[in-house]
């Protein structure tokens, strides 16, 4: 299996094409479908439409035309004498979509790697080593022959990877049995502590799901997470039944103006305390009316710490229907990972809290 | 030169470090830098620090410590034969760290791989095949034997790529004056639209710049962007200097409430229009006091869309001390999509404005 990405663009420095059809097939077909989606892009977008643009279109005669929806350079597969060549378009999502749709199924449908049952638990907000050790504890008396158990770490995220795989010993109408088996295991270890069991599903698509159930809705007040934590929620399609608004409060006479923070509390005890986290959470449930807000004030870095308030120091405030309380983080020295962390401890922090789950994410002890 | 990444963590199924002590030296040293490194991100965190965490500032003894200052798991490396084995952590923003702060920089000090000298042109807001057939144009006259332009799009960016390579022709000394003639070349027929030729740079750094060197604060409303725009601008350092703060006001309730959009104007227009987005641009900025507002409000999709208004439109309003005016989009069906581009081209068309090019994205007209 021979895969390609890149220079099927307009351009003179795409080539990728002219090889493949010099090496495999020199002459060339007008995939018309391919053509009418560049044609209709172009003219949607009011952009002129040049002789390389529908160039895009020519397929060598011998290649399978991917169609990419993405964009305006398609994918192109050959298989031959057992072999598969495949180009495909080097913009990260154009790539990554025609290889899970048009790539992957068709060399799963021709080639024969023996079954494998793959599963796995999304948990957020425990480290791993904490998971391993002390929550989840030794698996090996439900590790079976064949069943495999992988921890895969992200920022704030850790995804357990169960695979069962074919072989002598198992037969592989018995691998969905024995990943369910195990996954219940790991399950009741950790009751609550598994957002997901879907591989693509993220963490603000479950709390939009949990919303929607219990009819709740929800604002944000953010400060060092500079509305990446709503642009998270909305993320999700369908987000606008629960997500009412937010307010990005940067400086500290908006976190005044727009969410009525007493200047006493921001002199007394500066922006980024428990007291002015609590304050952001009151007045946005106060202006918006939403059930749920949840507030973030920091020091993302990599300026702006002291010796009382060190870059990576986060408070976190989350109110409900029924409680109003705040979380204190000490994250990195790196300011994009400060924000990501925050917001997926934020998010993670209201899931548990809606669900009822008890322990709250790395343990942390709720400050009212 | 071999890399492997992955399988450093604490857990029963992170083997590489012992894979590589069995294969080269099993015995193994204590880096103390790194144990006292985990030792005070466990301490801080306030997480207990399990044997299997002390266990990862183990380094097989024949192997250089790589520190890693993201994460527990530090790199390896070893020269042997004048080959280069190296173990990086999986986790994409540790290994990329690694990557070019401490393994590029051994293997360029070690490795002859002849010179050159590369140059990144960054655009945004034109599509790669007008850029090349209508801007910038033929370029033969101007590419001299061993310097090659290479175009890398993205999501609303074209990134162009100067390569001057060593040969017979081209002597080392050369090639920083053939890709500075080259480079002036392309400048000179695109006047403007280089947002920056520094390859890490991002548009939104480039924003601050020139907001800071103004003295000019901003604020923004946001819509189907969800925050995005305001977290893209927040990730750059110091940006506090100038973000005064954002509205994300997703419902139509908080667009009258936040921004002071007229009902009537929502009930006429609909939320997806230029009267719309003109009035949260000239409401936010009223309200924060910024002397520049962006405003966005769109169909993001998957959902929503009607003939009139179909998935992929979006307005954008562009408010500064001298002008107010909107900008039409149509883009794709896809929801992550829209929301990048329409926070990339409301990024360039700021900076245009700010900077006085007459050409804004795409060629689109200002509308009043």
């Amino acid at each position: 299996i021979l895969l390609c990405t890149g220079g099927l663009g307009p351009t003179h420095d795409d080539i990728t094409k002219g090889v493949l059809a010099e090496l495999f097939c020199p002459e060339m077909r007008l995939d018309e479908r391919v053509k009418s989606h560049i044609t209709s892009i172009f003219s949607k977008r009011g952009f002129p439409l040049y002789p390389s643009n529908l160039a895009q279109a020519e397929i060598p005669k011998c290649f399978e035309t991917l169609f990419n929806p993405h964009g305006t350079a398609p994918g192109m597969l050959l298989e031959k004498d057992g072999k598969f060549i495949v180009a495909l378009p080097g913009v990260p999502y154009e790539m990554i979509y025609l290889l899970q749709n048009e790539v992957i199924p068709r060399l799963k449908a021709k080639a024969d790697i023996g079954s494998r049952v793959v599963r796995y638990l999304k948990t957020a907000g425990e480290a791993e080593s904490v998971l391993s050790e002390e929550l989840i504890g030794d698996v090996s008396a439900f590790l079976q022959k064949g069943c495999e158990l992988a921890f895969l770490p992200g920022p704030a995220r850790v995804t357990l990877r169960i695979t069962a795989t074919q072989s002598i010993e198992n037969r592989s109408e018995e691998l969905s049995r024995m990943a369910d088996d195990f996954e219940q295991s790991i399950s009741e270890r950790i009751p609550g502590l598994i957002y997901s069991s879907e591989k693509e599903e993220t963490l603000e698509e479950c709390i939009g799901k949990i919303l929607k159930q219990k009819s709740l809705t929800i604002c944000t007040a953010e400060s060092c997470t500079g509305g990446g934590l709503i642009n998270r929620l909305t993320d999700t399609p369908g987000s606008s039944a629960y997500v009412l608004n937010g307010y990005v409060t940067y400086s500290n006479d908006s976190k005044v103006r727009e969410l009525g923070v007493d200047e006493q509390l921001l002199r007394q005890f500066g922006a980024v305390s428990k007291e002015v986290v609590l304050a952001m959470a009151e007045g946005a449930a106060k202006r918006s009316g939403a059930d749920i807000t949840l507030s973030i004030s920091g020091v993302a870095g990599p300026g702006g710490g002291t010796k009382e308030k060190p870059v990576g120091l986060v408070w976190l405030g989350v109110k409900t229907p029924d409680e109003c309380f705040a979380l204190r983080l000490l994250l990195t020295q790196d300011r994009l990972i400060n924000k990501e962390r925050s917001i997926m401890i934020a998010l993670e922090t209201l899931r548990r809290t809606l669900l009822g789950v008890k322990r709250l994410p790395y343990g942390l002890e709720k400050q009212v």
